[in-house]
C-alpha cells in the first residue's frame, strides 16, 4: 500500500488518486490517522495540479460519508433546493422559498451561518422573534410536507470533514481550487438530500468567485458532480460588483424580502429571484417549462400567494409574523447614520465588499464562527450604479448600536461609491 | 502584518518573502506559534514555485539562528570540513581527515548518523572500541589544535529547525527541492563554524540526487550561500551508482579506510579521497595550489604519514588504535555468506541502492533514528563494474549475526549484480 507521502507525491507529480485513497486520506484526516500537515501539503498539491474527474467525485463521496445523509425520497415529491456561493445584500432564498412552494414546489433547504462579508440565511431568519432554525429531519419533512417550504440549520451532521477540510483551506493558502470548491459545495447538497439545486454562482468584487472564468469552471464541475450522483443541477452566474438590493443586514434584509414578495422589491434583486425561482420551478416535479415557470412565479407575486407562503412558512417555523404588516415589530437599530455624496454625479462605482466589510464591522456578520451577530445592524443604500446623485444627497443609512460604532465606518461605506460625472454603461446582472 | 496563509498565498503565487518573513515563518514553527501544517502548504508551495536566492539565503540564516551556533575563530586557523551528500560505502571521511591533518591543514567535523541506506560517519567511528564521538566545544577545538583532526557526534545543538523542517519534508513529499536542500545542508555547515567545506555531492542510483541536474543546481546553491556567508564551498560530484570501495558496513569500512591509508585501497575509493583532499587542501589556509596539493597528499599516505595521523587522531579521541595492526582487534561478524555468480561475464551493473538496503536490512543502518546499529555487519563485495566473473565465483560475502539473518538478503545482494556478455564502457567516477 501507497504511503501518505506516497499520494502527496502523487499528486505533486500530476498523478491520479483513486477512490480508495482518496476515502483514505479524507477518512484519515477525520480519524487522525492522517495529520494534518499530511493533509495541507495535499491541498497544496492540489491547487497546482488539481483534480481529475473521478478524483473530484471521489473526494465528494467521502466529504459525504464523514456524516450523516438525510433521505427525503419518503415525500413521494423531488425537492428542490438553492444554494448561493455567498454575496453581499444576498436575501435571495428568504423570497424564492415561499415563491416556489407557492407556485407547488417543495423547496428545502440547509442553511449555513454568515462568516466573513457575506451573510448567511439563518442569520437572516433569526431576526425574526421566535423562528426556529434548529430543526429535526423529521420535523423538516413532516413541514416540506405540510407548507412546502422548510429552511434549517445544521442539526445533523452533513459532511462534517467538509468543514475541516475547509478550514483547513482558509489558512493553507488553498481556497482557489475549483475542484476542492465543487467538491465541497456539493458533498453539502448531496448530504442534504437534495433532489434537484439551483446554484446562485456569485461572480465580482464582493463574492467568492472574483472572476468569471473561475465561476464557470466550478460551475461546470458541480454539474458533472450532479449528474454523477443523480442531482439535477443548474449553475446560474449573478453580478455581485454591488451589493444586491439595498439592505445589508439581517433584519434590514428581511424587511426587503417582504417588500421584494409584495412585488416591490428592488429591480436587481426582482431580476435574480425571477431568473432563480424559473430555473428551480423548471428543474422541480411540476413539469414547467422555463416560460412558464417565469409566468406562474409572477402571477404568486402579483396575487399575494407568495406573501401568504411567506406567512405560512415563517409561522410553520415559530416565528412572529406580524412584522409583515408592522416593520416596527422587528428589532431596529437606536441609531441611524446618513452618508452623504461628497460631489454631484452618477454612481459609476459601488464596491459590494466594502459595503460587506463596513456591515461586517457594524456586529452585521461575524470574523469568528463564536461571533454574536447584531440582527439590527446594517446599511440601507440610498443609490446604485447608474444613480444620479447630487452633492450632500443620502447615499447610504447606517443602522447602528451607537454613534461611534457608526461614525467608525461611515468613511469607509461613503468611498464604496465612486461618484463621476458621466453615467456609466448598464452592467449585466445574470451573466450566464 | 500579513498573516501566514497571506505569506503562503503569495509564495504559491510565485512571489518572494522577505527575511523577516521567512524568519517569521521559522521562528514561528520553532515556537509553535506557526502550525506545522501551515509550513507544510508553504513548503508544497516551495516545491512548486521555488525560492529565490535571497529567500534561500534567508531561511538558511533563520534555520541557524534555531539554535547554537559554534565559533572556532580562537583557532587562527582556517579549519576545513568535508559533507557528503550520502552514499554507500562511503568512508571518505575517515580517510580523509587524517589525510590533510598529516599535510598540515586542520579538519574539524561534526558529523551526523545513518539514515536509511546510506551510512553515517560518526556510526562508522563507534566501531572502534572507546571512541568517543560525545565531544563539547572545548575539547573540540583543543583536538584540532593539538591533532589537527576531530570527527564529533553533534552535543550542541546546532540549526534544530532544520531537523524539524527536514522531517516535515519527508513525509509531505517535499524533500526534492534544490533551495529546500541547499539551505539544509548550509545552515549546519555554518552553524558548526566550518570556514572553507568541499561538498561531495553524490550522484546516481544510490545517492540523495538521481541526475547530475539536479545536483547541480544544489551544488550551484550552496556555492551562494557560502559566498554570501563567508564561507568557501567547492562542490565535488562524484558517482555513486555502485558502492564506493569494496566494503558496506560500520567496522568493514573501518577497516578498508586503514587499508586506504596504507596506500592499498580499492581504485574507486582512492581516486574519490585524492580529489576531495586536493581540494580541501587548496581550500585551507596552506596556500597550495591544487596541483601541489595532490602530490602532498600522495606523499602522505606513501610515507605512511597519513596513516599514523589516523592513529594519533583515534587515540585522541579514546579510541583503541590496535585494530590497525590487528584487524581482528574490531568486532567480527560471526557468520560469512558468500554470494556466487549465476553464470559467467562481465558485471555490467552493480545497484548501489541495493546494497545499501542490503546492509540496512542486516543491521548495519538504522530505518528509525531510535534503530540500534550493528557494527560488525555489512557486506564485502568481490567484483565490481567492469569486472570479469565466472560462474560460481564470489561476487560478495555477507558479514551477519546469524545464517538465517544472510540468507534473507542474499538474493537481493546477487540481483544488485547484472552479469552481462559484453564489457561495459567504464563510468566517469569525478563528474565535475
Amino acid at each position: 500500500m501507497t504511503s501518505t507521502s506516497g499520494l502527496i507525491e502523487r499528486k505533486r507529480n500530476g498523478g491520479r488518486l483513486s477512490s480508495e485513497e482518496i476515502q483514505l486520506l479524507i477518512g484519515g484526516y477525520m480519524s487522525d490517522d492522517v495529520p494534518e500537515y499530511q493533509i495541507a501539503a495535499w491541498l497544496m498539491a492540489v491547487y497546482f495540479r488539481g483534480l481529475m474527474l473521478d478524483e473530484t467525485l471521489a473526494l465528494t463521496d467521502a466529504l459525504i460519508a464523514s456524516g450523516d445523509r438525510l433521505d427525503l425520497s419518503s415525500l413521494g415529491r423531488r425537492v428542490v433546493d438553492k444554494h448561493s456561493t455567498g454575496g453581499v445584500g444576498d436575501k435571495v432564498s428568504l423570497v424564492l422559498g415561499p415563491l416556489v412552494a407557492a407556485c407547488g414546489a417543495v423547496f428545502g433547504k440547509m442553511s449555513g451561518r454568515s462568516l466573513g462579508h457575506t451573510g448567511g440565511t439563518v442569520d437572516k431568519m433569526e431576526s425574526i422573534a421566535g423562528f426556529k432554525t434548529e430543526i429535526e429531519p423529521d420535523h423538516f419533512l413532516s413541514q416540506l410536507r405540510r407548507v412546502g417550504v422548510c429552511i434549517a440549520g445544521q442539526t445533523v451532521n452533513l459532511a462534517p470533514a467538509d468543514g475541516c477540510l475547509y478550514a483547513l483551506r482558509d489558512v493553507t493558502a488553498t481556497i482557489e481550487s475549483n475542484a476542492l470548491t465543487a467538491a465541497s459545495i456539493m458533498s453539502k447538497k448531496i448530504a442534504a438530500g437534495a433532489q434537484a439545486v439551483v446554484l446562485d454562482v456569485k461572480v465580482g468584487r464582493g463574492a467568492f468567485f472574483k472572476n468569471r472564468g473561475q465561476a464557470h469552471g466550478v460551475a461546470h464541475l458541480m454539474r458533472e458532480i450532479g449528474a454523477a450522483r443523480g442531482l439535477k443541477v443548474a449553475p446560474v452566474m449573478t453580478a455581485m460588483d454591488q451589493p444586491l438590493g439595498c439592505a445589508v443586514g439581517n433584519s434590514l434584509e428581511v424587511l426587503e424580502a417582504v417588500k421584494t414578495l409584495r412585488g416591490k422589491g428592488p429591480a436587481d434583486l426582482v431580476t435574480v429571484v425571477a431568473e432563480l425561482a424559473a430555473n428551480l420551478l423548471s428543474l422541480s416535479d411540476l413539469g414547467w417549462d422555463i416560460n412558464k415557470a417565469r409566468l406562474e412565479a409572477r402571477r404568486m407575486i402579483d396575487g399575494g400567494l407568495a406573501l401568504e407562503k411567506f406567512r405560512e412558512w415563517i409561522e410553520a417555523q415559530g416565528g412572529d409574523a406580524s412584522f409583515i404588516d408592522n416593520p416596527q415589530a422587528l428589532e431596529a437599530a437606536p441609531v441611524r447614520l446618513p452618508v452623504r455624496a461628497g460631489s454631484t454625479g452618477y454612481v459609476g462605482d459601488l464596491d459590494a465588499l466594502a459595503i460587506g466589510e463596513a456591515a461586517l464591522a457594524l456586529g452585521a456578520g461575524r470574523l469568528r464562527r463564536e461571533d454574536k451577530i447584531d440582527h439590527a445592524a446594517g446599511i440601507i443604500l440610498g443609490a446604485k450604479i447608474g444613480d444620479f446623485v447630487e452633492q450632500d444627497q443620502e447615499l447610504a443609512v447606517i443602522h447602528c448600536r451607537s454613534r461611534a460604532a457608526g461614525e467608525a465606518v461611515a468613511a469607509r461605506v461613503q468611498s464604496a461609491f465612486a461618484v463621476d460625472g458621466r453615467q456609466a454603461a448598464p452592467r449585466p446582472l445574470i451573466l450566464e
